[in-house]
């Protein structure tokens, strides 16, 4: 028998594959450009199956156009899934979701070069629109049927614009409605993937272990004061909504400091109402989200930031509309295999931290479906979703042999 | 010979004609919608040449369409000029502008009514595009030769559409440019005008005596931080620019309470880049404007405003960019002037203040070109530009016999 302990990947193949992908929609900044269903991801996807064939496995095209590739094993009836995404966002970077698929690849070719007998089969899964071109996390909710007719309203200058889309991919939103897997016939979900944050890589560790991947609540908040002559109107008089809404994104930071540190939040936009120099602002519309590991912190961070924004609120004289723009729940990471993929970071010594991703993945989708985890590696300076977005080979390598070690502990451990 | 103190203007023509004017352009909502050159505009201005001629005034149009009646004093070699303008903003009050016209006509007719003999003769004005409807103070700025070519520059989707409404009020650049009076036939200038503000009604004052029309700086500043992913990159480490321009904004007004009363500001607007939810801004447009009496306040004012920005740009580790957009002088009244009002309106028995107009006037304009006095009645809650604004009755009695004994009491002094 394969001493599994020591297995680990092919380090040149691995390379080579990621290197290859990687040219596949290269911008001149050192990025890719793989929007979903772009020429250059089409082309990325080919690469994909391509090399699967040649490798020997089986390949898969479903109803939403994921694309997966399958190491049979004998005598076994579920499946082990491992993967990521091929698509980029705009002008991205090479290695988010791409190292994740390259390295699922890579662990199944291991495993078929060691003659490893496993008890569950594996299946390396390329998911579609990852990065929401058209429907957010459209592949992995198709595969775990967590899609529905409203999600596929789009907004774009041609309402038929996604139809035509799936069309000619032969597709359609019958396929994707009905193409959901059955969870018991997989094992779990594991998935490598960069961090896009700068922990790992100030703390010096090697891997992070997923615990959940945060929950994101995002509100539209409208101060509303009095429009008044800035020139005449004493300053004690106004009823300004720009320094309530000021005043609110300086508490923000504040809240998140002193008491939700493993949250973040976030005002990215504020709109002023008459918007002129010489007129006290009316009305401000603040665009604001954030993110907790759970949903009860999710809950407390929802009542305090509500009651910081009624104090500012009162404290100038204001009135407040909050609506509610979007809530996703926090995804918990399976616990038991956050144990497998930390024992399988020690056996290769690696020094691990377990966080929260703040960041959204496939893999908060397969959460919901069957068992998941996930494996981070460090970011450097955090720069991600950009061509500067980089990631130490070292680290894809150590990040690469962990997924290969948990792949094996899982399948062996789930039968 | 007349007995000069005790006399009145005629309440009841004056409401007359205040009234019926109010008629032209009136709108559902209380207000007046007559902006310069628009049909309600030249049919306020054809009111107002009716009454003049039928009052035995000299009427005259100038080359700025600037509309005057003049009340001719045998031997008189000087004029006292008193006015202010029958355009409104686009659904505007009905007492702005409107109220200093009529005033000052009332005034000439009941000088003329009263067979009282002055030094000087007097002349009544309705500036043309006050509230810049098409270029700021068109008919002062063409009255006191201040106008340039390059002040006709006009924003408009079409680009000969001010040429165009010139032409048709047989105008043109040059008539403009070259319509200018010489200040030596005049003795000065007197406008009565709604305070726009609520100074005068909280203290319960029937008039105020303009010191200085204040002058503005507007500006825009640029704070200038990091675009990063609002999910992954902790809280500490980001270079938030909305957090810069937000505490700004809050520091305004304090720093006014504290070292500035006598001034205003105002962030009227700020814009967010990239302005999407799930990326720290990285960069914040701030549009700000301040107004200060004279020019030292405000250069000292700009001072404090610049260095309070650089403090929480460093405090947020950001970048500044700040960027004059415009500035006007402050224009200071004539303090003579100024004590002639003060014993005119106490002749009266009136309750007044003296006190800098936030506001921008006709008079800040003659103010470079000669003596110049500016009379204040209340404005009710301070509202103004707004159909809702008004001015009891008695308060605008008020204002017009403090302008005729000021009239006639400079005629006299002036001499």
């Amino acid at each position: 028998m394969v001493d599994t302990l020591s297995l680990r990947i092919n380090e040149t193949r691995f390379r080579e594959n990621f290197e290859r992908l990687s040219q596949i929609g290269a911008t001149a900044e050192g990025g890719v450009n793989r929007p979903a269903f772009s020429d250059f991801h089409t082309e990325a996807r080919a690469w994909f199956r391509a090399r699967a064939v040649e490798a020997g496995l089986v390949f898969n095209i479903d109803g939403a156009a994921n694309h997966s590739a399958t190491l049979r094993q004998p005598g076994a009836k579920r499946a082990l899934l491992l993967g990521s995404h091929l698509d980029s966002v705009p002008n991205g970077g090479r290695f988010d979701g791409a190292l994740g698929v390259v390295a699922a690849l890579e662990v199944l070719q291991t495993v078929k070069d060691a003659n490893l007998q496993l008890p569950v089969n594996l299946e390396a899964i390329d998911f579609t629109d990852e990065e929401c071109k058209y429907v957010e996390f459209l592949g992995s909710r198709a595969f775990t049927a967590q899609l529905e007719t409203q999600n596929f309203r789009i907004t774009s200058d041609d309402p038929d614009e996604f139809e035509k889309i799936l069309a000619g991919k032969d597709l359609s939103t019958h396929s994707l409605l009905t193409c959901g897997r059955d969870p018991s016939t997989y094992v779990g979900y594991l998935e490598l993937h960069i961090e896009q944050g700068s922990r790992l890589e100030e703390k010096n560790l090697h891997l992070g272990i997923v615990t959940s991947i945060v929950g994101i609540s995002s509100f539209l908040m409208t101060f509303k004061g009095r429009a008044d002559h800035a020139g005449t109107t004493p300053m004690p008089s106004r009823l300004n909504a720009g320094l309530g809404a000021s005043a609110f994104n300086i508490t923000l930071p504040k809240i998140i400091e002193e008491q939700f540190p493993e949250c973040v939040a976030n005002v990215g936009k504020m709109v002023f109402s008459p918007g002129a120099s010489n007129v006290v602002p009316e009305r401000v519309e603040v665009l604001c989200e954030f993110r907790a590991p759970d949903d009860l912190r999710a809950d407390e961070l929802n009542n305090a930031i509500r009651s910081a924004a009624s104090e500012v609120t009162e404290q100038y004289g204001l009135e407040l509309d909050i609506s509610i723009l979007g809530r996703s729940k926090a995804a918990l990471m399976d616990p038991e295999l956050q144990n497998v993929i930390d024992a399988s970071a020690r056996a290769l010594g690696l020094k691990t931290m377990r966080l929260a991703s703040g960041a959204g993945h496939d893999a908060q989708v397969l959460a919901n479906f069957i068992s998941t985890g996930m494996i981070l590696v460090p970011s450097v300076a955090g720069i991600s979703h950009n061509p500067k977005e980089f990631t130490k080979w070292e680290d894809c390598v150590n990040g690469a042999n962990a997924l290969l070690g948990s792949a094996i502990q899982w399948a062996h451990q789930t039968q």
